[in-house]
């Protein structure tokens, strides 16, 4: 089934409004999280909104929190979400850094007491009509094991940046730092299919082809898969993630991040308050003309995307081009959704007497 | 044979200086190239000397450059190293980002018109001692393909990020963003071995485990190794080392950086001037307290120190260790050179009239 982004968009922001959000907060969560869909990025986007609304159930997230700028330098600082969605934290505090650049040439902010905020990508895609380069990332619910490890350390801790160019789009990284996100394990399972060797391993720290190894007790590896192929790198990318989110906000870290699901219990002995993020904003004009920046870029771009093709029907592909297809696509085809997700929403409508579209 | 890191930093310093480097500048950039020796990141210690030499005689290394910061706001800025070794363009590129994160919280400084400057870790500790973190990037003679090319395009483009901690010994990380660095390469050479799958493809863009794939115009493979394993991210993560480290800059980028190699000719229509760095330095308070913070960093690393191995003699490991460790047997025991290396430090002894030592 097929859902117009502006019915999806509605509905999202009627939930998010019936559960107690502001509508400036629940219209801004609401771009943040169809931005998922409309770009391709079908794990982070409306299939989610029942998390979101469980976790609120559980008292877990706060539906009208005071997102305050707790610490500051005029380069830095840290934003306290006050345990409200990560997708009204995020933004705000993306928006924080972005004014720092203005005034100072960068801003850098760490945030804590937050909860999962949407694609990483929508928040450093801000950055670019600023003529700044946005960075962002954010940690997660463990799922991941540390390389010589069995025991799941880390979440699958993404890292975006998106820097503008001139006539061609900008160039819009946006990544976990596993060798496969949890989404595409998903797409597994409902095919019945295996995993490539190096995305996941069991309980006991086996490679493992299972695309349910995860949920038997296992975890997903880090970019890299093996030691041999560099999956300490993987590991030190998501530690890194980690500790900018975290240490330096004064969030959870490690195996102390809260859990996505409500069905799991945080841990009753937290290091921090909710999930962290980062973020950053670097003006382009700090480093040198942005005219000039952006016409080198659209060399880079170029240059790149006429990179000789192993086969010539595949060819190179520039960060945030296939999202920005996909995206153009799903504004006049509309959006898919699978029916275990239409099936949530119904709950949610029904539950929240929202109408559901269709 | 292995030799006293004095002798061999007496030795640098001499050759520098003989080939005409101002005292000061021979001090620094042998400070830089032994400390990776002393880490036990042979590829990048003395063992490159002669190579920076062969750049000398060529014209293409100005021994007395006058590096100056050439744009800037508060936390940004862009230094020209004047055609000199990055070995001395990196710290005082470094040093002016730490000066700016005391004045402002952060400092952020592109760095154009360089050569390499040794191991991206030397960089980022400087920040350690005055409780910053430190980053720091460089691009490189391309050597690595973008998924789905057969083109070389980019460098082995380092990251490097220093932590500080606070009981526990600071967080180093220090790697390569393709599966494997060149060193690795080399050394299955010397053992004429194989090279895993994922590491090396050839000239047509198959994958091969000639460890001399790419002599023979194939490609290292960037983190992640083939599509299915994620080596999309580790291009990604390449591109951004160069569009960080030149693009930002007004450096040469992708397939113009410079050839480290005398023998190889630059592009003859450059992009920019020289190779690109990239520095960054935040002030821990400008976040939290720093003894805060570095509590916090304590506890993280213990916890990710005691994470349940897959085999008991195996623990994980926190980045920077081994590092750590093989320098404090390296002072001790000395620094233990290769043939090859040992007859081209002879040469440069021979032709510039300074005694190699032993």
């Amino acid at each position: 089934m097929t859902y117009s982004y502006d019915d999806l968009y509605a509905f999202s922001k009627s939930i998010l409004q019936a559960i107690g959000c502001p509508e400036k907060d629940a219209t801004l969560a609401s771009d943040v999280l169809l931005s998922a869909d409309l770009r391709g990025i079908d794990s982070h986007g409306i299939a989610r909104l029942a998390g979101y609304v469980r976790l609120y159930e559980k008292g877990r997230i706060n539906p009208t929190p005071q997102v305050k700028l707790v610490h500051e330098t005029p380069s830095t600082g840290v934003v306290d979400g006050d345990l409200g969605l990560g997708l009204v934290a995020g933004p705000a505090a993306m928006k924080i850094a972005i004014q720092k650049a203005k005034e100072v040439g960068s801003g850098w902010v760490s945030v804590k007491n937050s909860n999962h905020y949407g694609i990483a990508g929508f928040h450093t895609m801000m950055a670019l009509e600023h003529d700044c380069i946005g960075i962002s990332m954010t940690n997660a619910s463990p799922l991941v094991a540390p390389t010589f490890s069995k025991e799941r350390m880390l979440g699958t801790n993404p890292i975006s940046v998106a820097i503008p160019a001139g006539l061609e789009p900008a160039f819009v990284a946006d990544m976990a730092t596993t060798t496969a996100a949890n989404g595409k394990l998903e797409i597994l399972q409902r095919k019945k299919a295996d995993t490539p060797y190096g995305w996941v391993q069991d309980k006991e720290g086996n490679v493992t082809t299972d695309a349910y190894g995860v949920q038997q007790g296992g975890a997903l590896l880090p970019l890299g898969g093996d030691r041999e192929h560099g999956s300490h790198k993987g590991y030190i990318l998501g530690s890194i993630v980690d500790i900018f989110s975290a240490v330096l906000s004064g969030a959870n870290y490690g195996p102390w991040v809260p859990p996505f699901v409500a069905f799991l219990e945080p841990d009753p002995n937290p290091v921090g308050q909710g999930i962290g993020h980062f973020f950053g904003a670097m003006r382009i004009d700090g480093f040198r003309p942005a005219e000039e920046f952006k016409s080198h870029m659209d060399n880079w771009i170029r240059r790149f995307r006429n990179a000789v093709p192993i086969n010539p029907e595949i060819p190179v592909v520039i960060p945030g081009d296939p999202e920005r297809e996909m995206e153009n696509e799903r504004r006049k085809a509309g959006i898919p959704l699978l029916d275990p997700v239409i099936n949530d929403l119904k709950g949610l409508s029904e539950k929240y007497q929202v109408p559901f579209p269709g």
